[in-house]
């Protein structure tokens, strides 16, 4: 198996891009990749998107951003895998590029959530749930989240604002993102007084959605020499695992199972563990996700996930920074996008660009992407050299 | 790239299936592969589906169907290239085995049309199509294909019974064919009084939809034995290539170029060329498609495929066979799980199990899977050796 490098990245800032359309949003991201890498032509390109066909009418994303960028004849697929597509495409060229068939990838994380007026987003994505015994319940896909954390917190005995620090860190870090949705400080007051939206869930708990897409090109690492300033930076590790799509089917609905999983292969992989990652940009789609994914993934006791938080131990001084550029909470959550997102934000802190988040010195960092309420877990490890 | 052989084929009859659920029919020929196979296990899965999200309100296909199968833990992932999901999926399996990532794989295309009240299939088959640039205007994707066949029957000279031959042969293989969904015979005098859909598709230029679903297990080839009686199957060649979505995007409408590029890859990497194939299992979603493939796929000349239908050269003992098992038009179109089912069909014939459409001493077979109207092509080349 070939190793591979990532040899340019490419993003747009989240928002509600209303001026942009779901072609343009996934061009103008893979337009800044081609650019960053140097390169205006690649063998494959593999798009990670989950809303599409239902909120744009458009399936078949490979092909249709192909076309738009001006690649005639490619390869182009597109991967979903709920909200892990981006993670999950990234893992599909990585395959292609490792088997040798092809010599560059372009990847693609693209959603388009706002300005569809008729469709309902909220409906789609409950698509990440399982249909036939959660979604018809009528419980939406806040509400399945809601009922894990009542339980973590009824379990591990841990009150609302324990979990006040995820949020915190993720908007301070954001302010100096550009490419973040929000650009505003909170506090724990503020943090226990936001709205709710489905308890104990609160506005403050939950990431905002948006239009965003984010990109990178991958080649294999042979072809890639380090260059002075801009280190060479590698995928060590990758992999992916699952869990039943139904929470209440799960042996422990506490338990991430396919975090633990897929971290655990991908330490493997890189031959590191928790105490070798710089930087973790985990899936804080909801903050009790902050707090599982911590655990599963070995940075932290079962149920003690939260003390990190309270311990000021992951900010980006702290001994485990994460959501540096402002997480899925404060830079914004474009389903399908943000694996490719996260995978952008660990390239920028092992090449140095994160200004005033900066990790100093990183040399490994890890994302992690969720599909579903824990159903599809991505780890990737990226190493600088 | 480590070489690939398909150990276990699985499928299950084209049908309004009402009794059985998304996860029943896709888990149905999943079980059928792993049996095929002799395992009861496997490294990953990866699921070819189109239209869950909108007809199933069911995203994330891979882990919804690893979670059904009892394939926990392992990796999963759903591929979309609207009706070519089913090829898309295989060889994004295809290319981890070939990597050295897993050691086995499972494909299943799978789609559920029927029993979904509420939901318009039709809409959801739009999707396919630019919708931006087509679909906006109102038209459908039957609609697209009617102006492909009416420009070509123009700028050639053919009249609309001359693609009587395309579905006459397709019903008469699916009558041998269990799985198949049309059991009928029909003559030229029926298909030129069947009722008209889009002028000049009429109901007999056109494949029925269905819920299906087939599946293969793919494993490194040598550790793969040949069995008497049972010959070792391996993929010869695998490409995929795309063209822009929008038909009027196009430089020429009626020349498929994603089918000649592919077909021309695909024929390198088996060191073959059309001459070599025994059986084309090609994609006649419409009568004209199965004249588009076979040109650009080197089978006819430009604006000449219809010849080889009138020629008689397309049944089980022509010189180019296809559709043996039925085809989209007979077999049934359930659009997600179409390439699988065309994969499926190529080994039966590689190992001797089509009774009376099977094709003599048929060693070297061709699966070509469309996605939208010529967008997104793949083309597989199996061996039987």
């Amino acid at each position: 198996m070939r190793q591979v490098a990532i040899l340019g990245i490419g993003q747009i800032k989240v928002d509600e891009h209303w001026e942009l359309s779901l072609r343009e949003l996934g061009g103008n991201a893979a337009f800044a990749a081609m650019q960053d890498a140097g390169m205006d032509k690649v063998d494959a390109l593999y798009v990670g998107n989950m809303l599409s066909p239902m909120v744009s009418g458009q399936n078949q994303l490979g092909t249709f951003l192909s076309d738009w960028i001006g690649l005639w004849d490619q390869e182009s697929v597109k991967v979903e895998a709920a909200c892990a597509s981006g993670a999950a495409a990234l893992r599909a060229g990585l395959m292609a590029v490792s088997a040798g068939e092809i010599d560059s990838a372009l990847i693609v994380g693209v959603e388009k959530m706002t300005d569809k007026a008729g469709h309902d987003v909220t409906a789609a994505l409950a698509t990440a749930a399982d249909a036939d015994y959660e979604v018809e319940q009528g419980i939406s896909f806040v509400g399945i989240n809601a009922l894990v954390m009542r339980r973590y917190m009824h379990e591990y005995g841990w009150k609302h604002e324990d979990f006040a620090p995820f949020s915190i860190n993720a908007h301070a870090n954001a302010t100096h993102n550009p490419f973040a949705r929000l650009h505003e400080k909170i506090t724990v007051e503020k943090f226990e007084k936001s709205s709710m939206v489905a308890t104990p869930i609160n506005l403050l708990d939950a990431s905002p959605t948006g239009d965003g897409a984010a990109a990178a090109i991958i080649v294999p690492a042979e072809r890639v020499a380090s260059l002075p300033g801009k280190p060479k930076i590698t995928v060590a590790g990758s992999a992916s695992a699952t869990d039943s799509i139904a929470v209440h089917s799960r042996r422990d609905p506490l338990f991430l199972s396919a975090a633990y999983l897929s971290s655990k292969k991908a330490y493997e992989m890189a031959n590191a563990g928790p105490q070798d990652i710089d930087i973790f940009e985990l899936h804080d789609a909801f903050s009790i996700m902050s707090a599982l994914s911590l655990e599963a993934s070995g940075f932290a006791e079962r149920g003690q996930g939260v003390k990190l938080g309270l311990e000021d131990q992951i900010n980006p001084r702290g001994r485990v920074p994460i959501c540096t550029r402002g997480g899925l909470k404060a830079r914004g959550h474009p389903v399908g996008a943000t694996g490719m997102y996260q995978i952008v934000e660990v390239v920028q802190q092992l090449r140095g660009e994160c200004d005033k988040t900066q990790v100093d010195g990183a040399r490994i960092g890890m994302a992690q992407n969720i599909g579903g309420s824990g159903a599809t877990i991505l780890t990737h490890i990226l190493r600088a050299e």
